[in-house]
């Protein structure tokens, strides 16, 4: 195993426990026991912790204090988790498994679900509260904002809206990446942007961070739209995607294989011209070439299977 | 019309403005067309708005900026209104009006009630960091933590899940009052105890508040609960009331009308004794008098209507 391996497993475990350590609970019978069940199943089931790793990585590189990128970064994993569990509802995408176990609310009801939820909303501003709290006053109220605009009416809160009600709206490449920016780019932008504000970076930095967050945020979300499609070809022989059946928004079908493919090297083309101006004004940042390498992977792989796919069809 | 009430219904024309405005809303296509009309119908009804009328009296009596008094008592309220808005969804109360129109989830589906409440709660916590951004660094983590404990896991959410659960606990005092101290309390202790250590008061007149806030929040629960029992008689001419059919929390069939009307009693005088070293420190507070004065009308009403009916149910 190398040593940058085992150094990335030995942080995924540590941020498991912080994960799980970060909202102490009181026992009963100060606390709820259905309440209380329901939160440590969600504490338990942390998920892969892409997003929390990114974000130490990002401090390290601009030299952010490591008990304060800790609590920044268990702070957006509570509110991704957060907007998870509210999206596996009944009510928005009915979903039964999560992170490899039954969602909250098939476990524990609507109530434990909604309940655990907005209780890891209100740990994580009190942890990013207290990420702030030794900040210059005027990068204070810059950060607030931007996570405001962000988890907000016009960031994700509104892409989860527009994804619910895409049966009413265009099914164009703009509709399309308005989702995403809402649903997936948003928490891509808090992850990059949002350590790197705390740690003071110069405005140009975060300018070129927000253009990367954008290009690979939507990068990432096509290539889940093309492997729906692909999928869904290779079950069914037919060239109907899932999300079409569904009405969901999906990049593949709303322009097509090709185009998504087209738009997807461009995203990739855009985002790595940025990533050269980054990296020569904050050499620490390279990390950030391994994101970049494994979309080009995904993308290959993608490439790949569409041909065949596209072959075999037409044999 | 004497000019105290003048006053007090022209300060709730302009909060009822300020609850609307707080929450500025960008037109489609930018946003959603369903989430703004959802976010628009809770904005649109503000309510009574008697907590932030509050919060905004107690900044005067401390000297607190009306800016910031402003933005804690709109922030305040947001977070009791997405409260509600979660309160009512078919797997809490069910409730089918609020405020004087369809809930939120009855004209716009759950999905929009949610997603409002979200955008409340995100805004709430921007209101409050505007309002603390020129605290002392002292007091921003002493306040971010007391709002973080009302309405966490220990605090609000914890008595929304027992009363969820109450059929599940113990139906004596100690549990009944252990759901009004998360559901009703919470929210009073903050809109008494916010403003006033925001304003930087002494540790003990905080104590005071807070003993306040407890003993009349309970008390008005007790009141809500009286009246439930005694309409309840009113109505069926049996001392069956509607909350022991639904098995919801109550005072009065917890402990019977005697008792709960004995608790109110023992609640109003700790309060008084507790006013009055608060004013002996704090004149400027002597408005508290009303608060309490309208409590004592309420328990003067309903123990009126108890012997009435008791009488009558003996005839």
């Amino acid at each position: 195993m190398p040593a940058e391996q085992g150094l990335d497993e030995l942080n995924t475990t540590l941020l498991a426990d912080d994960f799980r350590d970060s909202l102490p609970l009181p026992l009963a019978p100060r606390l709820d026991p259905h309440f209380e069940a329901a939160l440590r199943h969600v504490l338990e089931n942390p998920g892969s912790l892409v997003r929390p790793r990114m974000v130490l990585q990002m401090a390290t590189a601009y030299g952010l204090e490591a008990a304060r990128a800790n609590q920044l970064a268990i702070a957006l994993e509570y509110f991704h988790t957060a907007s998870l569990i509210f999206d596996d509802l009944p009510c928005m995408d009915d979903a039964s498994h999560r992170r490899g176990a039954p969602c909250v609310h098939v476990a524990f009801g609507e109530t434990g679900a909604i309940l655990s939820a907005l209780a890891l909303i209100n740990r994580a501003y009190a942890l990013t509260w207290q990420a702030l709290a030794d900040c210059p006053r005027q990068t204070q109220p810059q950060v607030m904002a931007y996570l405001e605009e962000r988890l907000g009416v016009e960031g994700l809160l509104n892409g989860q809206s527009l994804d619910l009600h895409y049966a009413t709206l265009p099914h164009d490449r703009e509709t399309t990446e308005r989702i995403a920016q809402g649903k997936t780019v948003s928490l891509i932008r808090l992850t990059l942007v949002l350590p790197a504000k705390l740690a003071g970076a110069p405005a140009r930095e975060l300018q070129l961070l927000e253009r990367i967050a954008v290009c690979w945020g939507l990068g990432y979300q096509i290539v889940d739209d093309l492997k729906d499609v692909l999928q869904s070809m290779a079950e069914t022989g037919k060239s109907v995607a899932r999300d079409v059946l569904l009405d969901r928004p999906n990049m593949a079908t709303a322009i097509g294989v090709e185009g998504a493919v087209e738009r997807l090297h461009q995203l990739i083309r855009v985002g790595d011209l940025t990533l050269r101006r980054l990296l020569v004004r904050r050499p620490g940042l390279a990390f950030l070439g391994t994101l970049r390498n494994d979309l080009q992977d995904e993308l290959n792989r993608v490439t790949e299977n569409a041909c065949e796919m596209t072959a075999r069809l037409q044999a």
